[in-house]
């Protein structure tokens, strides 16, 4: 074992002076390129001691976005965006990293999950854990006091992902934001209203709204006997709902928390309901509260929870009020209330290629380019020719590609159409050349036209738009 | 001075008393603000010893992008894109960090500027310089031998920024590579007519594309006399000609590197034609070089440097071939050779920036949002009107918000319009509302005609369209 790894040593050695020496005398790349490869591959023999091993991945909890992938992605960005511009939303973009001192404070114990930068001198950074502490400090940096804006930016957080379901660390947030002194619940309704469009607008099966309002729940402790200085007590208890039955709740209620019973089973009466339409009609009928609804008609009969269909995937998208954060930037503590959703598309991604993934099995292609034509050849050294017509229909405005080889074949050529669903193959040859037509190949159907040239780009628009 | 500090530091305390009692009491939220606020207000007398005290700012080298920029910096990137997919590139999309070993010695003596996380337990990773090595090992870890890809995303130097310039330490990279295995030159040629396509778009005005090629230049060394082992040293000499006049290159050459002053006059023939059309019709003519022109009509006209104009910014793109840096991240070695451009938008963003500041004094709005209507009401207690008017349009698909106050002033309403170049206001009063219509207000002309609900969202769709 010893004997064959000194033996490839001294191969690699040889081989080092053998390019070494091409490399001198400047003589021919391919030749130089031939002998490299030799000796990348006697050093890849080396195993653990090759200088070259790389290892071949991407960091902890990221993932690359293949064309395919790409292409999904900015699908469901798009949607997005077309909702937050129906509202109105401004956009602005922030730094991928922030002074450490911003975000500090900030997170409570989830601090320990931001991604801090080396100390290389200079200021102390972190990568950004969310989009709304930036926004924060924007807002308070420029004094601005009332904004509505959209972000769509990558966010960095050293949790454990999960990617299989979808968690990442790192990951798209898309923010909409409301900031601004307003009259109470309005801009709150909006950010619903939008939330609501976005997850219908996306094609991810059914969904539930959970819609809860920390004045509604004090309401409801009171109304149901719960003492004041008990409301933040319950409130923590009752968060846990999410993921605990009622019965253990109430336990820790009535024995941990010393809660009266009855007061507590009062509480179980709404809490169980878990906001659906009932609770809605049961609080617009109770003469204990006062609830205005807001958005006539956008009763909360969904949102947040993707329930059933192929893919299941819990909370994707979650939003509320943050009325103190922009103040604990500013010097004088000026406060500018704010509230906004942020969605979390990775989850979106998982469910909408899991969908894509059951459909490609049955047909269609997702294209990964928006090639409109294909300019192909039927004979050799017209290069300069196919040139020639890309480049008078890439100044009219038409998507089109040839190939990057000197004399490709004809049927390599439109299989390559086929394959990537282009819609039109151009064919010229000398014949072509010679009278001044394109033979334009319909790809799908194969049907083939002699057409004039000088039409090409115009009659190529018109057949895309029928 | 210490006194007077004691004082505020007791009154902080009592402040503070008066905030958590009120807190504890679950008092009503405006008048906690209110405390908290005057609370904040002593801190800040405090000065130094203020614990709320932030240093409000982006780090160094860095940006927000408020609306207005957001609103140039997307119309750039769109052309861009444009041009791109004109050329049937595919996206992807790549961490922003990767492993440190991923980066390291592709960047020689520039690895200093590379940002560095720290280490906090688990891998080593440092931000992106660029967009070419990640991409390099995205191709070699999922095995693609070719592929014709573009990727927009920021990229992270530690440089010394001049932010006035464009040069900033997070700024976008707008890539766009050919992978792959081809006949030479022709993607190299498309590269070249895809930075021309992008510039000519951008109105920024006149520049100039420097082309080169490396062999190109060892041919014209040759030709002039420079013996083969003297290329590089030659070449780097060369390169200097961007900074440094002729005379001193010259100096260096025959001086210090001890070049045939003969053969260096004739290299100085050549390259003191800086790449224009002069060159190369002189290439051509010259029987000592063999020189194919791909993509013909695309001499190197103009390409690289915006020279004139307002705002001159020196290199906005820059490209070229990278042969042997995808082997480097596989195993065996396997070579996928490369070639590409990117194109640097910061100092684009700059020029254009500059000329809005230039134009906006004249007239034009920058429109940040695409709002078409604004829902108004001429009287009090409308807000659930407006709200179901919003949701019905929301419901067609138009753009439109209303505002968040429960009874704003309509004038408030309508000046609103003007200020921000909405093109209709949508007045609702009783009288409307009873007939079920609306008043359509053309904000602009300030022409008022009634339209039926019903009709509404086509009508708005109409009169945009014309």
């Amino acid at each position: 074992m010893a004997d064959k790894k000194s033996d490839i040593q001294e191969k690699v050695k040889r081989q080092g002076e053998i390019v070494r020496k091409l490399k001198a005398e400047k003589a021919d790349i391919e030749k130089i390129t031939q002998e490299v490869n030799k000796l990348l591959e006697l050093k890849s023999q080396l195993g653990d001691e090759a200088p070259q091993k790389f290892t071949l991945k991407t960091p902890k909890g990221t993932r690359d976005y293949g064309p395919q992938q790409m292409a999904v992605r900015n699908r469901v960005l798009e949607k997005i965006i077309t909702v937050f511009k129906r509202h109105g939303a401004e956009t602005i973009d922030t730094p991928v990293f922030e002074l450490k001192e911003v975000l500090t404070g900030k997170y409570g114990e989830d601090s320990k999950l931001i991604y801090d930068l080396a100390d290389q001198g200079g200021e102390i950074l972190s990568l950004r854990y969310d989009l709304t502490v930036p926004f924060a400090r924007y807002l308070a940096m420029n004094k601005i006091s009332n904004v509505k804006r959209y972000q769509i930016a990558k966010v960095y957080r050293r949790d454990n992902p999960a990617m299989t379901k979808g968690r990442y660390r790192e990951f798209y947030q898309c923010d909409f934001d409301i900031a601004g002194q307003y009259d109470p619940m309005i801009p709150d309704a909006e950010c619903v209203r939008v939330a609501v469009e976005i997850l219908s607008s996306l094609d991810i099966g059914n969904f539930m709204v959970k819609v809860n309002h920390r004045r509604l729940l004090d309401g409801l402790f009171e109304a149901c006997g719960i003492p004041s200085q008990s409301f933040r007590t319950a409130c923590s208890s009752v968060d846990k709902l999410d993921k605990s039955p009622w019965e253990e709740v109430r336990a820790e209620m009535v024995g941990e928390k010393q809660l009266n019973p009855d007061a507590v089973d009062k509480v179980g009466e709404y809490v169980r309901l878990h906001g659906d339409a009932e609770l809605a009609d049961k609080l617009i009928a109770d003469p204990k509260f006062d609830v205005t609804y807001l958005f006539p008609g956008e009763t909360p009969n969904h949102v947040e929870n993707s329930t059933d269909g192929p893919v299941s995937v819990g909370s994707v998208a979650g939003g509320g009020r943050y009325d103190n954060l922009v103040g604990m930037f500013d010097s004088k503590g000026k406060q500018v209330p704010c509230v906004g959703i942020s969605i979390g598309v990775e989850r979106i991604f998982s469910i909408l290629e899991a969908k894509l993934a059951n459909e490609k099995a049955n047909s269609a292609l997702l294209r990964t380019t928006e090639i409109e034509a294909y300019v192909a050849s039927a004979q050799k050294n017209l290069l300069p020719e196919r040139m020639k017509l890309c480049r008078e229909l890439w100044d009219a405005g038409v998507k089109v590609e040839t190939s990057y080889k000197q004399n490709p074949k004809l049927l390599a050529q439109l299989q390559y159409c086929e394959e990537r669903g282009i819609p039109f193959a151009l064919v010229l040859g000398e014949a072509e050349i010679a009278q001044g037509v394109v033979k334009l190949r319909e790809v799908s159907s194969r049907k083939e036209e002699d057409i004039p040239r000088a039409n090409l780009a115009e009659e190529i628009r018109k057949r895309l738009q029928s």
